[in-house]
């Protein structure tokens, strides 16, 4: 849906204006023109300034701000300026501010740092939200809401704890039903009472054990973290309610983080009117990992387009190394997210701060003050060049015939299990096999488990540790069809709550995949194994390593295709094969190496016709939107040196040049070319 | 003692039919019947369920049970209950919930998370404890009795605080006793009144580095160590006291755990009728570990036969890697406790558990609920094979020639100490002078240095840096009468106090060894030196590597056997030997290779005529269990391979096959053979 | 100014008499004659003896102590005794215990472990502190102070709270400052009323990441660090006005810690009569480390005399190892210690205690009580020389013409910095440039950037990251009338409340360095950069490599002598030289390795004709001392074999032997000579 008012890609910022003297304004107003900068996010960090008492509001200095832009033809990016409370307020209302993991109640400080049940902050944050969206609902430079800001903050205080208890009880109706759902005879720990359920911390259920949270009692956790995930975003959520309804027409957003573990961004998504994140890869992170990132936000709402909140234009501060972006990777990224399904370009920041931790954050304007820098120059011939483009890509999706299934309960709870082994990590498997399709220039959708798969030829779920209801039979439809299903070990181990589906792994799964696991083995650091392949097997390598836990698992319908090299579960099944239906499902039992994955991948695309029109080359990333009847190809060259891509016979245009196109295109390091079809 | 109800090995583990669905007791009581099991521990977390509140008890569903076992000859080994309190109380009466090293007061969860010193607890679980003995007292299902489980809850809470001045006053009667004991004129630290002690804690004295707790005052933290494994002690004994009035027939135990360092088992085996301790060697373990652990659990009683309480049928779960134990080891490794000198094999758990933090814990009967599993038939195997035994060993004991000196307070002391290396770690220097003897098939006991050593022939006493009131002169009477004792670097430094013995290192023990210590020299860890034997020495290799302390001593009527090989005390003693009365002191100063501690060893034991009436074999485990006239020989094949172990031309009796032996006798890999004489 | 009483070297330490039956002390006074032990420190840790109530103070067995040292011509260092209240002070009133960074009130316990800011701390020490001087100010053994000890004790309680409020007050006057000084607008930290400013610690504004502080708001956390210092200044100060008022003619000292970070001590400098410091290096320390810590010891006031507090005899007791310092290695240290400034050579301790944490660190007199050990002989031999050179080299100083700039609050600033790379480490950079002239023995001045820096010929600053007010006119005007200077990478960033220098890096070092630096690329740990050294540069290698930062910059008047050898700024000048006045300017625009700052150093010397009249010799180092128109020359080889030093022809008096030197002197391993011209 093209915004009628700024119909073209979104290009600018975060700006803090009240951050500077006010005559910068005008300084800065110069740069975002020659810049060619129409948006700017503001102001996100401002509360203090626009309410310095409970009852004094001041909007002056922001209406002058709101004014000029207009005059100048700059749209808002509005927030609602709630992610820091003003001191005064943690002052006067301790009750904000949270306590950590650790039980420690914190003092004011940092951002995002109020407990998110607080009833003070809910009424103090939805009135300043009131109040700005009714003074600038009808100003001109107002284009979207921007709520909060980089949201997740977990609060362990005993409020949290009152509101858990209620949220169980609503969730639960009775006692008894809670018990059975957490297991609670396991320890002793049956409660009699909701006020005996206890928050999950380090001072309870939990601790910290290399950088993981670990618990005693994972549905506790698991709950927990759902009923946070779900508190933090009804913060978000009550602004929302109050701006829909008083300006129902424009899009409300906040920034999401990505692949960030403690919110269920999917729940979230089904408030937002569109998703926009923040994209902080470090100098040294492969190009696939990013465009997985692209892709779970893209994801979110089911492949609309998506916004690029923030990036940096240069470096950033917060990581231990924080290397320049080279000169054109800050554009070639830029052109990453569009290429993923972003309809914005914009950064974090416009202006460099003076103070605090921020302040050697790179930004469009540096703090030498000036427009004669190379990173000035790179952002403004990006915006040349995104302003020429017009409204041309807007609104085109991304059309995939791949999916993979992403659950964030799923993630929780995978990591929250103790045991089989502490190797675990369901993002690290997740981007494994993403990378098998990403390596082939295949268009991968991030999808939720319990979503209609039939539009997919495959649908790959990694880790399915969890199945919560539904999604089995979701999954056996899908493949029944004629869909492949592909799954990896320790799948289908439990329900919602975490209680293991009884009656032999993998539980809900076990028909569809035609097998029965009798043990999981867990391998020290310094084992492995290996995937042999079976004689009637498909054609891979005849054998490759694997690890970390391995299957002992009896057939029950399906094939193997290969088999475990050694050990005492030598030669019992390792990757197998169920034809159900018209479908296929596909079991892998151990932790492969990664070469594996891509000859498999490669297989299964191979026996489902998936590919790419292009051909493969090392360090060149290919997507293609599509709308209506037009296809825009983004060939990325993320290497250091030129390549040259073969369109074969086909012929385009070239988006930023408008040249036309055909047979062999050269693309330079760091380049890129959009081609029209 | 031969239990009369059931004269043979237990076997059987701990078992939670209040975690599952009536009707899964019947079930399970034919898997028990089918694997041999005729002991079921329980119910060790259910004091929730026993007691609803306060005022509420419920022991019908477990009356029910006990019958039902009853019914089906199965026995009881009835547990307390005691070591989860329920969520009612905690909420009741928040002074049960502890206080951590770190200052933090706990909310309810996890286990044994309570003040040992709480009143209500004590108030409680007496009372719990005093209504299960009374109903249960006449069950023909019970057969001994399971206090807690897993004690180990250090607390520092202000009441026990109160508690350790009030246990301070009756130990030291003044407060200048308390000021000399604990040398606190050293910064100050001078106290007026008891009522100044300030418990010793991460928020006081104390801190952790590197994973150790180190303190700026040994003295308090030793007799906080002290004082927290006696107020633990405390909560088993008051139930013990109630458990023996009432029956004062059936043996009474709490499930150790080891080389567990918090509390000082030898002070709890003295009211303890049987020890029972629960095994949980990882899968890279190397065996000599476990069975030094199976021989001081034996140690603590002197000998006695003790319980394996727990140990898993197949993996864990809260390790890092929770590796299977591959086919047979489960079945060796019962097989290496009885060696060692248990009298039973239980597990933990029969039936895994369907939620919660251990259902990734190994049992008998796993998730899939059936019998038609690897680890169920050879439970089942064992099982058969346990019960043909009878009685046959049953209070059978092992005769060692040779003691190791065990020392909880030690323990505490030498890795509390501040200085000379932060290299010192008791346990290691224990295991390694233990391996050389396991490595030679010689039995080791484990003893308390204030224990009558004169039925050994040789003693070592490694890392001996704290000596009690009586051990130097019980020591000195065993060397007179012709004893060989062994001792190392940093032995006979402090008394119990952690208070110098003034005049020169080894303190007490100089006499003896007739050397003097001047200097102790800490080597960095990439620095090492060496041990070079004297001509007149005894038959060893010309020189060793060691490292970590170097002492430099004046010879004092001992002999060297060894000096150093570099450094400023080149040609310095190292290794020396005092001829003392009949027999021989040798002091080893500092920490060599595991090559030379081997050497040593082997020709002390020479000297002293000590060996194995077999050839030794790599990883072949051989020990000894005699009862009046019988000798019981278990041959252990630990390797993945089968050896042959030539038995001479004595003749036995296989116990497991009742087949005569004589010869050669071939071993299969994980196998083994009983062999009587 | 020779102290009048004791007109030589003093030599002697902590001793602790109050520790030990009365009977000790005259065996100890027999001993102490026997090392030419002419004055101890005490009593440091006896406030709860001297007063064992709030109304009741006891001073007679420090009366008998003092009065019997006096009698056997021992002088006292007499200590306020004010590091450690007793514990009745601290359970009476609990607002002397301090809250740790993470929150966490305290318990009484440790050492040095009191708010700085409680009013009943400061009134009960000058209380103490008054009666003390009152009662010894004409006592005969009496010949300087020593306040409190190794202060150093940041607190984050309430009151302190209270105290910067205050504290800010003063140094801001309005909020409008502070909310710009600290850029408060930043994240919506705006405050409108100093109350809502709150302390910066691990439960509001900071954390601890990697073993560093890191923080949100460097503003606020610069000022607490400023604030705490001074708190914790004025306990030391307090005291320091009392006796100052009843004993006007005595030194007064407290011993500092080297290049301890708390504290600023060049501030403390400022009210104390004489620097003493605590010098512990590791066994594996290079000696350049110890010898800068001796040169910024003596640095802190302006190059006058200092005291070596303490040292170990032998070995300490809290490093991770505790090696003994070999034979020979005690002597050298000590003279280095005078050989860089020092007239006096002191120990921790006398006599090794017999109990708590410290009881493993070397003491003059040993455990074993006697003076027949190796420690003693080797400080009696000591004693006897120190006593021998009577007053000859007291008050001579060094004469150098390099200074390098330290600067306590540019190392808090540096070290906070969130951005760009996680390496910066101030100390570590003083360290490099340090060490180039300490291989060269070039004498080396410490100095604040605030001095007047005429009297050098070099000055090198190396990451002077903060310029603070008139600090950048004071170094154009050394450059412009001819000086030299030098500073690094990531300078001239900041002014002293953290805010950037707007307007081009590196702000108001700009002019004077003729340079502009556009951006700041981070490198990873792997990656790195080189040197290439221009044409028509200064002589040195061809290339060198380089890492951690590198600027990428643009010469304003400078010349560039190298050139970043690779990366998008490759040929972009890395070291540049800017003629400016009479003096020169040099910018080394990245880390280089120690090969560069070696052969640029050198090269640097020879321009200024800096050089040491002794040839370089591997391990030996040299330094000048002098007094009116005599020169002493320290000679220490720290080599574990002999050297042989060319004198060439002229002539010395060594003093220890009274021998005149000329031509080849040859000194012993771990040997020294010093020569009188």
């Amino acid at each position: 849906m093209i915004n009628e008012k700024l119909p073209q890609i979104f290009y600018g910022g975060d700006y803090n204006p009240d951050q500077w003297p006010e005559e910068v304004l005008d300084e800065d107003i110069i740069y975002f023109k020659k810049a060619g900068i129409n948006v700017v996010t503001l102001p996100v960090f401002s509360w203090a300034k626009l309410q310095p008492s409970e009852e004094v509001y001041d909007f002056q200095w922001l209406d002058k701000i709101m004014d000029k832009l207009a005059e100048n033809n700059i749209y808002v990016c509005l927030a609602t300026s709630t992610a820091a409370q003003p001191a005064w307020m943690s002052k006067k209302y301790p009750e904000i501010l949270p306590v950590d993991f650790d039980g420690r109640k914190r003092k004011h400080g940092g951002r995002v740092n109020f407990c998110p049940n607080s009833k003070v902050y809910r009424k103090m944050s939805t009135s300043l939200t009131r109040k700005l969206a009714e003074r600038y609902k009808g100003h001109p430079s107002l284009l979207l809401w921007h709520i909060g800001n980089e949201y997740g903050n977990y609060c362990y205080c005993e409020h949290c704890e009152e509101e858990f208890r209620i949220w169980l009880k609503k969730k639960y109706k009775t006692i008894e039903n809670l018990n059975k759902a957490w297991n609670m005879s396991f320890w002793g720990h049956t409660v009699y009472d909701f006020d005996e359920v206890v928050v999950p911390s380090g001072i309870s259920e939990m601790w910290r054990d290399s950088g993981r949270e670990r618990t005693n009692f994972q549905g506790i956790s698991l709950d927990y973290n759902r009923f946070m995930s779900e508190s933090v975003f009804n913060c978000y959520h009550e602004e929302y309610k109050i701006i829909k309804e008083i300006t129902p027409d424009l899009y409300i957003t906040t920034n999401l983080m990505g692949t960030f573990k403690p919110l269920d961004y999917f729940k979230w998504a089904e408030k937002m009117d569109v998703i926009s994140w923040d994209n902080y890869p470090q100098l040294i992170d492969p190009m696939y990992v990013t465009a997985l990132r692209h892709d779970l936000m893209r994801g979110l709402k089911n492949g609309k387009p998506f916004m690029l909140m923030e990036q940096t234009p240069s470096q950033q501060n917060w990581q231990p190394y924080n290397g320049l972006k080279r000169p054109g990777m800050m554009r070639l990224q830029s052109y990453q997210a569009v290429a993923h399904g972003a309809d914005t370009v914009m950064f974090f920041q416009l202006r460099r701060s003076i103070g605090a931790c921020e302040k050697y954050h790179g930004a469009v304007i540096e703090h030498v003050g000036h427009d004669n820098t190379r990173v000035f120059r790179e952002c403004a011939k990006l915006g040349e060049e995104l302003n020429a483009l017009k409204d041309k890509i807007l609104d085109s999706t991304i059309d995939a015939k791949v999916a993979i299934v992403f659950d964030w309960e799923n993630w929780w709870a995978v990591e929250l299990s103790s045991g089989p082994s502490i190797e675990l990590n369901y993002l690290k498997q997740i981007e494994k096999y993403y990378k098998a399709f990403y390596d082939m220039n295949i268009a991968v959708d991030f999808v939720n488990p319990e979503w209609d798969l039939s539009k997919y030829d495959v649908v790959v779920a990694p880790l399915l540790y969890m199945v919560k209801d539904g999604v089995a039979s979701n999954i056996e439809s899908f493949v029944k069809s004629g869909g492949t299903f592909i799954t990896t070990f320790f799948s289908g181990i439990v329900n919602e709550n975490d209680l293991v589906t009884l009656g032999g792994y993998p539980g809900e799964l076990r028909k569809t995949l035609g097998i029965w696991v009798e043990e999981i083995d867990a391998l020290f650091p310094n084992m492995n194994n290996s995937f042999k392949l079976t004689e009637n097997s498909i054609k891979l390598k005849d054998e490759y390593s694997c690890g970390m836990l391995c299957d002992i698992l009896h057939l029950e319908g399906a094939k193997a295709l290969a088999v475990f090299g050694s050990d005492f579960y030598k030669n019992s099944p390792a990757l197998t094969l169920n034809q159900f239906g018209k479908g296929k499902a596909y079991y892998i039992a151990s932790d492969p190496e990664e070469e594996f994955i891509r000859d498999f991948i490669s297989h299964v695309c191979e026996e489902k016709n998936i590919f790419s029109s292009f051909e493969k080359l090392e360090g060149v990333e290919i997507t293609e939107r599509v709308k209506e009847d037009k296809t825009f190809v983004f060939i990325l060259n993320h290497n250091e040196s030129q390549v040259e891509v073969n369109l074969s016979d086909k012929e385009y245009v070239e988006l930023l040049t408008g040249e036309k196109k055909i047979g062999k295109v050269t693309i330079k390091a760091k380049d890129l070319v959009i081609l029209e079809k």
